[in-house]
């Protein structure tokens, strides 16, 4: 008689050989998160079922409740993931411009793009729409971005970006919830086919409102 | 043996002694509008239900269902309902401004308040965000506002109210596509309460960018 493996918690996984448990949940739970996303994406949060999302990883019923209760946890999951993985977007838009402005723009245009592409960004959206049928809580939009948008809008009225008298508070949340209607018509008019372009194209009326008078013309 | 009433297949109504019968069904309906549109507007689609909605109406189930076949033909009634009377918002903005921009203001500010005061259009902006829900056709939304605001941008351009070069079409998706964030983002983040607010310091920005120079602290 052989005592269970350490591993033998997470049933129906297909296991390369020799692969150590640890990584093996990390592939399963990979597998389930992105398997979820398409899902909750394609058929909304109350349509969407673990069985699909199961069969959709290839995983067993059994696997998945090892990793996540029940379906809410998974939506709860996939949001924050979401919101972790964002601020490497500005991370990354930092280094390329000088301006404040610049950086901004291309934060927008880099998620729009997510939104379309990225099955994590794509989901989140539409859960985040969803998210009075979710129960679990579910990580609160907006807040982060207002905030760190906030923090960008004053460097940039410390360098001289923007109009004099410019409030960045103000224009973080005009900023955030702009972005979030621009989104939130392209994916009800065009099913987010038009976002990069429609994102844009609001970009550049609000830098036009936003920027200082030196700024016009430029973006 | 008398034969039943003309108005006999509206059964459940109080009618007052004497009143006509079109007048008591025109009545039952309206009191089933807006018993559904605080139903929907407080607890979504769909957990609102038709025996709720009649309850609180004050009228039998047997009352809806002569005027409503299912709940989504309410849903559906309520947010026609809104896009026949908002074009009144525009015509009554009209008058009491020479610029456009104010009168979009005035009309931004309006609606922004009919979100918070407004049954109809409360139950509209919740029934809008969970149209995929709805198995009846449901109003497309944006797409009135943003031809309405096209022509009048393009009266704005016109009268010289924008600044050099400003593309009509472009203003008036940037600018639904902004109210539409600004009041979404209210909503989740204060339940509508600072909704005025964030609609008025958000037009505040988009009329900086939009607005001719000679505009510019104006508004």
């Amino acid at each position: 008689m052989t005592p269970p493996q350490a591993d033998s918690r997470t049933p129906g996984d297909s296991r390369a050989p020799g692969e150590p448990t640890q990584e093996r949940a990390r592939r399963t739970r990979r597998a389930i998160m992105l398997a979820a996303s398409e899902c909750f994406a394609e058929v909304g949060y109350a349509t969407a079922t673990t069985s699909e999302i199961a069969a959709r990883a290839g995983v067993t019923k059994g696997a998945l409740a090892f990793h996540f209760p029940a379906k809410a946890a998974i939506a709860a999951a996939i949001v924050e993931e979401c919101y972790e993985q964002w601020p490497s977007v500005l991370t990354e838009a930092m280094p390329a411009h000088d301006r404040i402005l610049d950086v901004l723009g291309e934060v927008f245009a880099r998620i729009a793009a997510q939104i379309r592409e990225d099955p994590i960004v794509r989901a989140t959206v539409r859960l985040q729409a969803e998210r009075a049928q979710i129960s679990e809580p579910v990580h609160m939009p907006f807040v982060d971005w207002i905030a760190t948008s906030t923090d960008l809008f004053r460097t940039a009225a410390e360098r001289g970006e923007l109009r004099p008298g410019a409030d960045p508070g103000a224009l973080a949340r005009a900023s955030v919830a702009g972005f979030q209607g621009v989104q939130h018509v392209s994916g009800i008019l065009s099913g987010h086919a038009d976002v990069a372009d429609r994102v844009a194209e609001w970009w550049s009326v609000m830098r036009t409102g936003i920027g200082a008078a030196s700024d016009d013309h430029v973006s």
